[in-house]
């Protein structure tokens, strides 16, 4: 039997693709430090589970498709924290932060359209673009930059009749770049220049080190008919698990299309909404605490990298990712041999090639993602065997 | 801003639309039956909320794309229970069957492909399709056949080369019909024939009354390759808010595909993945029960409606719906006029009207869906109350 074209097309994780190599390291006694993925180690909050365990309906019914209202509540509640204010008909709860994307592109583009994402980006983005019929456009940002977005013009050139959207995460994974204000006012103007939707995938916002200030996209008024802020407790809260995601956007015609697409999914699963919408009690202190914690693995990750001949990497304010250019010919291949050759006292570090998550053919080769979701022993441990991995490793250049 | 061509196609919720004229019922006082909705009201079993009341990981982690390892084995087994054997990677755990569906499509049909789809059909399938891009096109049943399926030839004269698969489901929903072996046989020779997917969605199959007999398309192993089973745990656990279901096929290629859309969404909800695979100790009577308690109001449906002047309705056998041909110029106006205008000591009720139900434009104008969701106590009245409503109707033709 014939499959779609668009399944076949679409990528194999590149995050996962690797993993039978570390299952077999470990199979062997090989101990690794698992640098690869995003899934965090914190605990979630207690407040999660304890509403959970007080549930007591007799009945697992479909809860309301916008969402419980408890957790629209402390949705906007949350926001008012962060200066933005969103009224009850203006969010809705989603499947994670995934559906809020599918449901974006959905609301905002027609098969074939283009939405421009920076990149590197998050491989997932390629997985929602094609299940959706859009094509991705990006726009090349580099390492020896930090990731930032090139000038205005670099943009704009991007732009055809088929352009619907501007897709960014800030903080980024897998970058870790915040955007300045400057950024944000340039993307700004130029989604009123050529009336562009801006896609704000803002899940790292509380992320944010150093001096660095957070700047929303859903704090400009003057595009707030054409901002989508997508959104999840995932990281926040450490509760991958939960699929608490949502969209809001103070574009309420918007809101009432994006509602019919809720509708036909009828609704997130209950229970989980009942679990999020008690972290509107969760003290701020945790929050601060996560990240305090993360801050403090941004600066192992990053001071180990710079002690690293060859190395480039600037530093990343945002988020819990780094991404390094190595001094190797093919990272994958790196990544592959220090899963199956490297060892330091039987440990070794796993890492993700970074050319998944480039839409431009080539590009990131000689990259990788390193995500700090293990706890800072572990890190300098792990920074350590990736050190002197690269100084003996056979294909460094 | 302009939104997408495609989702402001989408229409909205037939079932949905008419519930402000319930709420303004409601406040002025008057109590409505709902037999237009499908949320059951029995209880979901205990073992769902024993299992997440015993959950005590730290980290609400994400799951494996595929779904929890306990899950899966419990779908295995309890597939296992109807005379069908599917292995470890044959099945994928979904956002309930609707998630299902969509990776359905998404897998076997590309953009503007068509799937024939019986109708009048469940209403989401409209929005599954238009999200996905995929034209509908539909087999007209008819209430005086029971909605049963045309011949043969009236069915293959719609497939063309965009045709890629045959979406039901079995028993029905909006119909309670329950396909003969022959239909089912039918249908096998049409899809070895013409080479098409069969997308089964079978959420219904343990509430199948009288003498008939349930056939599964996974009892068919000559088209093992090309058959796709949608399920979910919705119905038979009485547990819609869980948002737990499966998509599942013999076809292993097929599997690695969709396992791609899998893990572009991550997870599905990981608690609640918890409480599905402990419905597994659920005893068998729980199911019997369930069935005989649908099986007693699909009686007291059927035999009131049989009594009331003009109704056309032959016996549904399955899921817990009905549709009944009035006799009423519009169903609509006629529900409608239910909630505004009628009562008895101040109660009503409320039906769907099952023109959204068709995709030909015209029919099923004079046709509403029941669902007996409702005890059957309440069930006689709200069946008394539509009689008496039919008696008096100024729309009567």
């Amino acid at each position: 039997m014939k499959f779609s074209e668009r399944i076949i097309a679409m990528q194999q994780s590149p995050i996962r693709k690797l993993v039978p190599y570390a299952d077999k390291a470990k199979e062997r006694g090989k101990k690794v430090y698992h640098l690869n993925i995003g899934q965090p180690d914190i605990e979630t909050p207690k407040e999660f589970i304890e509403a959970i365990k007080d549930f007591d309906e007799k009945v697992i019914a479909y809860a309301h498709s916008q969402g419980i209202e408890e957790l629209i509540h402390a949705f906007i509640e949350y926001y008012k924290k962060h200066d933005i204010y969103f009224e009850n008909d203006e969010i809705i709860v989603t499947n994670g932060g995934s559906e809020a994307l599918i449901f974006s592109l959905i609301a905002t583009c027609d098969y074939n359209d283009e939405v421009l994402i920076p990149e590197p980006f998050y491989t997932n983005y390629n997985g929602f673009s094609n299940m959706t019929g859009v094509n991705v456009v990006p726009i090349t940002t580099k390492a020896e930059q930090g990731f930032h977005l090139p000038e205005k013009n670099e943009i704009t050139k991007l732009i055809n009749n088929k352009t619907k959207a501007i897709l960014l995460a800030n903080p980024g994974n897998p970058t870790g770049t915040v955007y300045t204000k400057e950024e944000i006012h340039m993307l700004k103007d130029i989604a009123l220049e050529y009336n562009l939707f801006i896609i704000a995938d803002e899940v790292y916002k509380e992320f944010v080190f150093d001096e660095q200030e957070f700047m929303s996209f859903a704090h400009l008024d003057e595009i707030a008919d054409r901002v989508i802020i997508t959104d999840s407790i995932s990281k926040r809260y450490s509760a991958c698990g939960a699929r608490i995601g949502s969209i809001a956007s103070k574009n309420k015609d918007l809101m009432k299309q994006v509602m019919k697409l809720a509708q036909g999914r009828l609704c997130v699963a209950t229970i989980e909404q009942v679990g999020a919408a008690n972290l509107i009690n969760t003290p701020d202190s945790y929050i601060e605490e996560v990240k305090e914690e993360y801050w403090k693995r941004r600066d192992i990750v990053y001071n180990a990298l710079q002690k690293m001949d060859g190395v480039i990497c600037e530093k990343p304010h945002g988020a819990f990712y780094v991404i390094a250019k190595l001094p190797v010919d093919n990272a994958e291949d790196f990544v592959v041999w220090l899963l199956e050759e490297f060892e330091i006292n039987n440990e070794t570090v796993m890492l993700a090639p970074a050319e998944g998550f480039y839409a431009t053919e080539g590009l990131g080769r000689d990259e990788v993602r390193i995500s700090y979701c293990i706890n800072a022993n572990d890190l300098e441990k792990a920074m350590n065997i990736l050190n002197e991995a690269l100084k003996v490793y056979p294909g460094r250049v």
